[in-house]
């Protein structure tokens, strides 16, 4: 189904570069990134189109669409015809929302891909643990042979049940966990127990074995994995990080897993990336590191989905995977 | 549903314990454990029963029903009255069947749990291999950040689709993965390409990403993990043995694993148990090992099990789980 939409969102873009006028211009600023194969990739969708790579642009004032992520500060005051900015990534704390126009219109990528490879990745690290591989790793390096029962509990709470979260709860049902959900708005998910907002966080959390973090990055969530929190869960209970490193306070989390407050932590986002040399996560026995792997986009679906939306722009069609800027995801 | 059988079954047991006549014994023969535990168990399950504990039985010629693991060989021709010898564990690998007589009916251990447990373990070990964990678990203590697209692949194929290989491979499926599997005899399952026999092997090994092994032990398997069968599997293929260790040939493993025939090996079973300290396994980058840990059974359930038969053959009803002695399983 995803492929022939797309497949007939492609043609339109090939229609639509027949009528361009050139009076407008794409600039991707997308930082700290070789964006090659992205640039040639747009250009090869978008022939007709004059794109840029900041700081490269010979008049950002017919700039309307802005391929955006951790853009510098400066550039959002010199784009007076700004109408679109597209983040590069799943979500928007790359984009500095609080610069824009009110009238900006921010997009995001939504890609099924990424959800099904998010889903595999919690899966897999919570029978990582379940099954005790780590443990089991670490001891065939010592030639300890132990067999043991793997843990016992089953129930998986995913805070956040946006397109990621949702998937994920998704597939640890159907692979026989109990799963609990949170979010900002009440949900109603089959063979999902849902928790909405402050009031239903104590009761979300009080009896998870494991605990997924797949909320957006905002001003609402951001350090909401602290000490308060974590003296809310069982104490055998195991953290999955997959959403932003800056959800963590780290030291809180440090003193949780020293203090018997939590059983581990499996990591995938950092607040610095690539994590620090010197951050005592890096050798912390319960905690495991991925660096920031849960779920690539693709460069050729994120240009699918800047090129349909660049000729939404153009048609004066509706964008696609709008975010709520007053909300901030 | 197995819930509601079992307590059925129960109440059989229990009726039946009224009107036992104390004509024949039971014997537990199962080497190298602790077997405090089940015995008790067994005694409380069928109170009106003689249990006794291989060597300390007062008379071997009362003996009908033999609860065996790796007995020791002269044991069988002690026991003129035998009927039943009910293995210790799914696999009947622990039963001399060359030395019964052929109207001995040899009984073995059947149990969901035990399947559901085995199939979380091969997706797990799968997802390992598939999610680099354990190559980021390395990187971690060397404070390496170097993320990776996960390995593409997604073709298992499972040898043994009995009790455990059907449930393995109806997981897999339901986890996206293409699943082919390999038996005896020809089966049709749904969403699953099946091959059969000799004939069959050749095209199930060509394309496969992972092979799983579930093959019961019999003169037909033993080595059947060897230098011909590895140079058939793609060379980026992974090996999850989770059956015996003697389906493998060590050497030959060995050899793929060095020479790039086979691109790692997740081993859960062992031709010696727990393998030996100088087993070169131990230390090889691209074998994982865990310590016959996959599927442990319950021993509230093989006690149930045992009940159960025991009473049916008192009660000259036919037994459960019954194996084809002239195929070994
Ligand atoms: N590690 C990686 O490789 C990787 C890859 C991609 C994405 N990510 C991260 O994954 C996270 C989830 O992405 P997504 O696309 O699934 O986000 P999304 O679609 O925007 O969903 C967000 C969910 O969080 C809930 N939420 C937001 N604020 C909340 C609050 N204050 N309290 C309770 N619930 C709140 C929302 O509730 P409502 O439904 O009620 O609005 C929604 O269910 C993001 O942080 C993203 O950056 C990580
Ligand atoms: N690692 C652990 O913790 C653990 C735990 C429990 C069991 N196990 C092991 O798991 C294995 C599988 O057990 P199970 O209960 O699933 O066995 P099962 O029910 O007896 O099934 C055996 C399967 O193998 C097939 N097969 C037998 N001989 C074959 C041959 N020569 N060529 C091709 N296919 C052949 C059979 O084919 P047909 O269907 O055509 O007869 C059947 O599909 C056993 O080795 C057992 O010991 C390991």
């Amino acid at each position: 189904m995803t492929h022939w939409a797309f497949n007939c969102d492609l043609v339109s873009i090939a229609l639509l570069n027949n009528k361009l006028e050139l009076s407008m211009s794409l600039l991707v600023c997308v930082m700290q990134r070789n964006n090659e194969k992205l640039l040639s990739r747009l250009k090869s969708l978008l022939p007709s189109v004059e794109i840029y790579e900041w700081p490269n642009c010979p008049d950002l004032g017919q700039v309307e669409f802005v391929l955006a992520w951790n853009a510098p500060d400066e550039l959002w005051a010199q784009l007076p015809n700004l109408k679109v900015v597209q983040s590069f990534g799943a979500g928007v704390d790359g984009i500095a929302i609080n610069l824009l126009a009110k009238q900006v219109v921010v997009t995001r990528i939504v890609d099924n891909q990424l959800a099904d490879d998010m889903a595999q990745f919690v899966l897999a690290h919570i029978l990582t643990h379940k099954l005790r591989i780590k443990q089991y790793l670490a001891q065939q390096q010592q030639n300890i042979w132990k067999p043991k029962r793997a843990h016992i509990g089953n129930h998986v709470g995913v805070m956040g049940l946006g397109e990621l979260g949702k998937t994920v709860a998704n597939k640890l049902v159907i692979n026989d966990f109990l799963v609990s959900g949170w979010s900002a708005s009440p949900k109603q998910l089959k063979n999902i127990t849902t928790y909405t907002g402050q009031d239903g966080l104590n009761l979300f959390l009080a009896d998870l074995d494991y605990l997924v973090c797949l909320l957006p990055l905002t001003k609402h969530t951001e350090g909401i994995l602290n000490k308060s929190l974590f003296a809310q869960l069982p104490s055998h209970c195991v953290l999955i990080n997959v959403a932003r490193g800056q959800h963590v306070n780290d030291e809180d989390l440090l003193w949780a897993l020293d203090n018997d407050e939590l059983a581990g932590a499996s990591l995938d986002v950092f607040t610095q990336e690539p994590l620090d040399n010197s951050h005592p996560f890096w050798h912390h026995p319960q905690v495991s590191i991925t660096p920031h792997c849960a779920a690539l986009t693709s460069v050729s679906v994120v240009c699918e989905q800047i090129a349909i939306n660049y000729s939404a722009l153009l048609n004066n069609e509706s964008l696609k995977n709008v975010i709520d800027t007053s909300k901030g995801y």
